[in-house]
């Protein structure tokens, strides 16, 4: 994940309403699909000339159109005038930098989201935006790249399964949210596990990498946040103020999809204490690693060196030195005072349990 | 405890109401008990047939439906179809990754709770997921295993000591909560333990076990923070809602349990606190042994390191070395200088308070 | 004080209102001492037989029962059912693992507290519960063991001294109240010098007991935290609610001890930023002081290391080392050598500022 | 600043209402001073006897009665006695250790704040307690000794400077709050250049002084905030309230007052957090001075240990010890190795870029 | 940014109201330049002389005049004089120190925001206060230098891009705030850069400069926020009041730059959590690098110290050292000793893993 989408500074000094995309460039074709279904019928096409795209106000079908690619904002521009989007929105939809939000126009809701998955190596998480725009009859879906996390969805829609195809707009439009939600597990499950990894062998073998691990998931975790607490607040607000696009039977729903992003948060905070609680222990595992290396290099040092001393003095070359005539001099007197020095010393280390 | 509860990603994309098991496997059978009764009368049966029980909405008697294995998700489905519980309640009970909460239905009242209780050996504490449905005179309880936390509710309803024949389902429900809320004491009171012994240790003779128990405390209580605080919610709307199935005189009963709510909560943060200050002085008193051991080493090796060089320098064998020729250089001169600096050394290490 | 009450655990199972005394054993007698008053009347006597006790509703005089010793659960559960005190509030009278509450009863407001007072050795801090009940014209209180805490407010009934005697029960309790918070002022007090002789010590001459008493001071805090604020909450609940029990003319005494009660926690939380500040301050002096003793060892051995190497060459027994034969390099060679690297080494650690 | 006023357990177990001095004793004689204005007249006298003061409710012109010395009791309950302040009002005008409080009583306000100032050395921070009883045409302000914080405004009342002189009471009340905040600003920057100073110190030098004078701004701002956000409540209750003393166009004074005081806060925050990041810096650059020293001792150590070692073989007395027979032995063979280990061990540290 | 904006204190003393410049001295001249423009005309003219500049209450256009230059306090009191300026909004617009905030006057709104922007050299961020006063048909902007900023605005109502022309001055006030938000995230990007190229540097190879540098943004940091945290404030008050000066079409417009604002609180707080976590890590890799210092420091003298005390042993003079006269005691005794002394300690340290 990027701290920070670059280049977002261009747009400084732009009109409001200035339809300009921030975020990764991309060759990639703009694809536009729409699914018309209601009960009984379900039709599936891809549309190429937006002027033959309808969207009925009131309509006996739901119509879901898919947009991947948005750094095409010709397209979207175009999207823009023929549909009566206001050019704010329009330019929330090209601006990935966008924090997620959800506000009220007259004749439909538009909500930004952020999306995660872990990349395709599992080492880390990317994301990308979403856009919904929700009126009475029909879904407009924006993404970055074509994706499959809204492929569950169709194919409900095209199956039957469930209630989906007996339900209206809003219906449609939880379900795309909750497929983003239940994404978001998939990643806290990627991350619980490099967490325990890493606690594991934090307190086994910590190394360097462990700490850089430490710091990755982190920093992971600070933009998980970002975008995690944002997301209550937009299910909050479809859930609470009288929007009439919302149908009652919806509401349970949004609530059932309004605790899992509480039970997001909740992971996501836990996971934050729990690293941070690493970071502590990584610490205080380090002192006692470098307590231990002390000890030995003491030890060692205080054994050694003044027994060093005392063999130096017998190794001066003064023409009078009495001792170093004596018989029993070597053989008896020193080792002996090299045994009582070197054993009182190791007593002494006993005492301090350092040994 | 576990940090995550793995597998949750695999319910992703399934449409909601999916009733599907997440949590350990088991291979126990699923046990269904029924207690009848009221004021005067008292059953107590087992059923296999579901199809045979019968749960009246208007009834003399308070009927509580124990349900232990919730892995078994066709038994639950049809439990679910039998009396008309929503999908989504369904969904929630076979979860064991659910977040505690309260919702109401039409009928009926649906809360999910965590118990948790120590590990037979005490060294951990394990947790396990209680869901229970409140209506109009029955409850029905959802346990992961059978356990033995409700014995004590179902022993007062055989002997019908206390108020628990003489009041309705929703004292039933009530009593099954303080049940769970009075297990949060226990384990509480081990982990008071732990901290107090720890803490003990900290202050005598910290080692690396010391650490990683405070690691593991600290983990916990992360852990046992994000069941709690969504348990006081919990009671919170208990209470204050104006909920048809919560009788006035029941009221008082859930304030009570509200408050020993309050007093884990309180409990638990100050655990936190405590643990998190033990880590600060784990630190420090790491800090303070390196600094003793350095010490050590620094008196003996600014002693003995001069002295040494000293006896080098009359080890070496220019020929031109007039003191070696000197009568009193080795016995008065040598041992002299020796006590002057040896002594000097030692007065300097006492100025600075490090003998 | 005591992290954790034990043995609460033991209630766990136990149907709501079970008075069984979670606390320290005592077999102290209990002792009920009765104080019947108004502004002209007023008669003390200790009652032994219960039954002889009357407390009326409607009365010209107010009645203050104490009682000492709450471990003898028969007399408190005689006294329950003699004044029709509801079984939760004796469960809590008697459990002194009770958070501090007040809850409104029909006739009468049952509100739980913390009293602190200084250890007679004045090194710790001990706690105890009390429990008002406050009907229309009387108050009883339990107290864990006899204390001295209310003999002011006994003593300025006697005397008749301010306005006691012309005020009704509720004044009563206030005065109990403020006698309470009170004895908070005198924890603290201590409190504060101890920390302020801590920073003394920790700014001069910090050792391991500076840091064990800085643990003690922040477990002490935590403590303190979780009696005070409930205590804040229950004095706003007073104020505020329309208490029928609470007279018009006593709001503003009951906000004084609001007040205060706010002072309390403000310096509560001062303690705890500054103890927890100290804990920076030593974690820093102790990193000072091994920088200290790092520099004393390195400045020594770099210095006498290398010389140690030059004598060392010059004490082989190379037969043929030239350098051994001159007349001047002993005395003027190895000197001046010496001296040059030892007064390098000595410049390079000035510069370094390490001198 | 003081931690705590000590003495303040001495009231414990007084009625309420008692008027007990709570502070610094003092000598000085107390000194009442009386300003009477309005757009046109204006008197100042001193008053030694109490009796003949008089403040009449009704009235066309403004008294301002600047009491300093609050340690004579007796004068400050003649006064209570003589204008009608209340017991609760009087005893904590004498309470030093009162919290910041605003208190509405029947025909006066009852504030009570705290005015900081730099010592005369600028040192430190001293603090005083003043108390304002703002009347209908009155204003009575108590401080402890005799400042000169006020002088501004008495010399704008003197001068007829300003708005001073056509407006109220409460403009009074509210120019002496805002010289008391003008204060905190005095305070804050003198702490802003000290934080300043620090800070500079600890990046080119950081000493055992930049960290006693870090540990001396932390607990500074620790008692400032004490006094500073209780300010905010009381100028934020002064606004708000329909307090029927403060007149209409008085209200956008005391909004800008209180965006100072906001601006204070804000102050004092980043203060904080400022001060607790140096304390990090301050760690962190210990520990990288630590390594700088550990290089230095290893560096030396590892490349003479060895030699020394080398040179010690050669200087053993063995007989048989061919080596020291051989011609080049020493001039070549010996000085070689040398260099050759010397040099290894440089372009290893170098490696290590330790060099 | 400075922390403190000195010489505030010079103020204190003044009565309200008093226009005294608060900021950096300036030999500029003061600039006013007066934009008037409606749908169909515009005009631009520069004013020399306040006296000919007339702000119509009434108008169908709408002028927009910039001042730069503060520091100029006479031309500022001109301008509050002519223009019916409060004496209160005068102050704060001379005085820089003011904190971020919007006052309602009875014609006029009056805000005051701070502009960040990179200095020249990209290396620091500055700041500038800017004040606007929005009257019905016009608005007043304040600078205090000349800068850019508002070049865009200016350029869009000169070439009637957009809506700005055919709106009113409440739009034109919404542009400038929308500049000066759009201004934050510049200053952002600069940060966020930083951020990431320290965190590289942090763990590859840390130096005392990433610390510098970490400090460094961790004081922006903490400015930033004091200046963003009012700014959302003052958007919302815009919004949310019933403000007759906003008109209803400009109201879409402050929600978007307040969910801009949201955005720039979120990324300021995420920098400041990953910023707060690079310094732990740095702590923890300065930690790992002293153990790898002090490991090759221990290896090397716990191996040579003991090997060089036996090579003192035979270097010694005794005359009764027997093994000195074996014939194999040095070729094979003392160096098969060494070997088997050095690999026993190599293998030890393997065993522990330091090697």
């Amino acid at each position: 994940m990027r701290l920070f989408t670059r280049k977002l500074g261009d747009k400084a000094g732009l009109p409001p309403g200035s339809v300009v995309h921030v975020g990764d460039a991309s060759d990639e074709e703009v694809r536009i699909t729409v699914l018309d279904y209601n009960a009984d019928t379900y039709t599936e096409t891809e549309v190429t000339d937006l002027s033959k795209l309808e969207l009925a106000k009131a309509s006996d079908t739901v119509t879901w159109v898919n947009v991947s690619g948005i750094h095409d904002t010709a397209t979207i521009k175009e999207f823009g005038d023929r549909f009566e989007i206001h050019p704010l929105a329009l330019e929330d939809i090209v601006n990935t930098a966008q924090r997620p939000k959800v506000e009220e126009f007259d004749d439909y809701l538009f909500i930004v989201l952020k999306m995660f998955y872990p990349s395709g190596d599992g080492a880390s998480v990317l994301s990308e935006q979403v856009s919904l725009i929700l009126g009475s009859s029909f879904v407009i879906s924006f993404q970055e790249v074509e994706g499959d996390i809204f492929d569950p969805v169709r194919e409900r829609i095209r199956k039957g399964k469930g209630q989906m195809r007996r339900r209206g707009a809003d219906y449609l439009a939880y379900a795309l949210i909750d497929g983003i939600v239940d994404g978001y597990f998939a990643v806290l499950e990627a991350l619980g596990e490099q967490v325990e990894q890493t606690e594991a062998e934090l307190l086994e073998n910590p190394s360097t990498a462990t700490m850089q691990t430490m710091h990755a998931m982190r920093r992971e975790i600070i933009l998980l946040r970002k975008s995690v607490w944002p997301l209550r607040e937009i299910i909050s607000t479809l859930q609470r103020e009288e929007l009439s696009l919302i149908q009652e039977g919806t509401l349970r729903y949004l609530r059932d999809v309004y605790d899992h992003t509480i039970q997001v948060i909740d992971t996501v905070e836990s996971f934050r204490d729990i690293v941070s609680g690493m970071l502590d222990t990584y610490l205080t595992s380090m002192s006692n690693k470098m307590n231990e290396i002390m000890k030995v290099l003491t030890i060692i040092a205080t054994i050694f060196i003044p027994l060093t001393f005392v063999a130096g003095i017998y190794g001066m070359n003064f023409e009078h030195m009495p001792e170093l005539r004596w018989s029993w001099a070597y053989p008896l007197g020193f080792w002996i005072a090299i045994l009582i020095v070197g054993s009182g010393m190791a007593l002494y280390f006993r005492r301090k349990t350092w040994l």
